[in-house]
């Protein structure tokens, strides 16, 4: 690492140490990563003990009092530098979820959570509600222990939210969703009345050719831009980014043979993803700030690539003859077309397949209730109650089934509890970015329409990627844009874009 | 791992322990195996780091006192079974090499070796052996300081060639080598004046497409048979094989273009070695000896599938309808000429394009001149004379460059001295598995041409394959044949073959 960053001989000592955490940690990365690319079917046996083996020593090197105890002193430093101070902070926060945290209880969400996904499975394949219900049960139960270990001031939601968003309270999202929903509601009412947008567009249901489609996503990475030699892209079943290395990011992505805009819309926000992890400043190689800082920042920056850029209109109309050359059936179809077809508007059941005007509504019913449950206002059996009612009252339709409703998702199983609301921060974000960068880069769409995005991406580097962890979410956002997350930015967004009476 | 095969609580208390060192063997493994695949390229800096940090890790916790001490303890315990005294060998041997050798010593061994591989790709392309000396000269004065930290019986070479080959010593190879060479020179003149087999054969000019040749390699994988859920084959510079885990198995193959039968052979040799891992016993799994033993018992069978089976009458004429199918230019040879071209005979100046016949004469040239560097009986600067002349003596051809010489491989400047020996102990154990499956499978070479390898395989299992590292080499040896590692049955096999006045 650089040393014209680092200079106190004390952080100079923790880099040092951490460099042996960090190894494990890019272990870590390339297994999971070939789990879902390369490893054949029976190795995860063996994987299995190696990646927990792996976590296990991870944390003993983490809470080893040799290195605590530095990081101890550090904290006592007055003039640390940013990065001296997020190295601090990062490492606190390791190591407070690891002290805080009683392995026992670890052992017991772990077992229950591998045997939640694959009775969730089940129950989901056999729209079986009850089947579930007792795992949902001992999840909560569990979560809220850990949020109690973990420690908050209001809620116990608090302390889940802040592991994946640092800083960021249940107040902040119950306030951001009081901005959102009027206005999405608004505009939602007005796109289905008006018609300006399609509910459902005929390539859709169009199939294509898997090995031309993955010439397309291979050109369409080729036009945003990337280094060869740092970056690859392979096929999983689920599409992820993976940082093994600020010089090794590597993204994923799957072709389903229909309904092309999935295989390229999940492609362009994994490149989001990837961007942040690639443009990380070179001299934090190894330490604790390689990293993006949050799920919430990471998913503002693949939205914003996936959304606010691949979903306008300068891009639709400027990638239209690269696709029409490719997938033949779009000979038929205009660059207008393209961009009615990229964005469809419908309340639907489902939150992965939902738009840029519905999706935060899915995200706000899970938070509800996610809320209820953890501070045991409501019982696990009325979820389905509750989940219906809502999906009534914000999205105006109701599940027939539990798989389509309440059971739609793998995460409850998996015990993800408090980490949705980063979908809708991210969001939000990504729509505050975008008015900031018109400011600095007035012809921001007309450099999207000619397919330049040296400015774009060297923006979002010098303001966010290039930081990684150095500063907390909020304190980056606040450096980057001078205001703190603010929603207004993206309801103007949605009401620029959807209340247009017809898209020119 | 089975409590059938482990029962002694020592025991039991070290595998728990080595768990965690089998974990970052494991992650190594898959971490060496993506620098020859998949990793980006600018990923090799933030790698290297990782896989160095990762092995200091793993001494460190294998010198371990509480570790060590347990070992010390079980050492002294008289009624260990087989597999427990196994883990006892191979751990002491690992702590011993560990421990004896000072950091110091391996730090500046490492450093010399990194600038040498650099050093020698130059010399090598310009020719000039000058500028390797100075290297090759370090390497041989540190890999004698590397013998007498480990210790040694008779010569220093023996404590190197043990670090591979476990027990053998450098009388061994001798007395091997005493036997081969009358043999291998009066096979290799018998072919020359005879002339029934060829020097070089028109296929080996033919060019092929690389996509074709992928699906005849992918064929003769699936007619040697393996399990799809615990292999796979991907494409590296260099051919290896590498076991991950006991069911995750991998190999690799290139595609040069032309020549086919060096693709070919080559799958069939890393075929060899993913065999032996695959079958070690999988109550073996995450302990010390689950792995294969050693490099030559490793090598003969990579040997044994490629020369025994692959360049078998039997196997060239069974195989020869698929490659004719796929080969279009196949149409003009027959099934001996598929065998003749299999098995081309002739003096060559570059070991790793000899035949059965001439390649272990390279390796004996080679041993001969390590043998004297490491005792100090001649210097650096006398390797290329002796080097020509041990050429002219053995081969009877004499290299006109060092590039074709000397330089030809890059192991010296990898610091790779005193382990050439074993791939001559795997063709001779392989030719000694042969003699003795000859026995107990009498129509062994019908089978072949059957291209049925259930019960070879099986033999394999059962007598070498199950046992992974229990037994040092010898005694797995004697265990499975109830002989010692003998060349007798090396020299029939190549009179047999080599000195028929013709195939039929």
């Amino acid at each position: 690492m650089s040393t014209a960053l680092f200079q106190n001989k004390i952080i100079l000592d923790i880099l040092e140490k951490y460099k042996t955490i960090w190894s494990i940690d890019h272990a870590l990365a390339l297994l999971k990563w070939d789990i879902e690319t390369y490893m054949p079917e029976s190795g995860i046996e063996e994987r299995s003990i190696s990646v927990s083996q792996l976590d296990l020593l991870k944390q003993k090197l983490i809470l080893d009092p040799n290195f605590t105890s530095l990081i101890d002193r550090a904290d006592e430093i007055k003039d640390l530098n940013d990065f001296e101070r997020g190295v601090v902070r990062v490492l606190k926060r390791s190591i407070k979820i690891y002290k805080n945290l009683p392995p026992k209880l670890l052992e017991e969400f772990s077992k229950v959570t591998h045997e939640a996904v694959i009775v969730w499975r089940n129950a989901k394949a056999k729209n079986d509600f009850l089947v579930f219900q007792p795992y949902l049960e001992k999840i909560m139960i569990l979560s809220r222990e850990i949020a109690e270990y973990l420690g908050y001031k209001e809620h116990p939601y608090d302390a889940l939210l802040d592991l994946h968003e640092e800083g960021l309270t249940s107040r902040d999202v119950s306030s951001i969703f009081s901005s959102i929903v009027p206005t999405a509601r608004k505009v939602l009412d007005n796109v289905i009345e008006k018609r300006n947008y399609l509910q459902r567009h005929p390539l859709e249901d169009v199939t294509y050719d898997v090995d031309i489609m993955k010439n397309v996503t291979k050109e369409i990475a080729t036009i945003l831009g990337y280094d060869a030699k740092r970056f690859r892209i392979d096929i999983s079943a689920h599409p992820f980014t993976i940082g093994i290395g600020i010089k090794d990011v590597r993204i994923t992505t799957r072709y389903e043979g229909k309904d092309f805009k999935s295989a390229l819309f999940s492609l362009i926000h994994e490149y989001g993803h990837a961007l942040y992890e690639l443009q990380i400043d070179e001299a934090l190689i190894g330490t604790p700030l390689a990293a993006g800082v949050s799920l919430g920042v990471h998913e503002s920056q693949s939205r914003f690539w996936e959304n606010i850029i691949g979903r306008s209109k300068q891009f639709s109309k400027a990638i239209h003859p690269l696709l029409s050359k490719y997938l033949n059936f779009l000979s038929k179809f205009s660059a207008e077309d393209l961009y009615l077809y990229f964005n469809t508007v419908k309340p639907s059941l489902i939150r992965v397949d939902a738009d840029e005007v519905t999706y935060n509504l899915h995200i706000l019913i899970r938070f509800e209730i996610e809320k209820l449950l953890l501070n045991g206002e409501i019982k696990t059996t009325d979820v389905p109650e509750l989940w219906n009612e809502n999906m009534e009252k914000y999205l105006g339709i109701k599940p027939k089934t539990y798989s389509e409703g309440v059971l739609q998702d793998i995460h409850w199983s998996q015990g993800s509890v408090g980490y949705f609301p980063t979908y809708t921060i991210g969001n939000v974000i990504a729509a505050q970015i975008r008015s900031y960068m018109l400011k600095d880069i007035p012809d921001f769409y007309d450099q999207i329409a000619n397919l330049r995005f040296t400015n774009i991406k060297q923006w979002l580097r010098d303001k966010i990627h290039r930081w990684g962890s150095t500063y907390p979410p909020k304190e980056l956002l606040k450096k980057a844009i001078g205001e703190e997350i603010n929603p207004q930015y993206f309801l103007q967004y949605l009401e620029e874009k959807y209340l247009a009476t017809l898209p020119s």
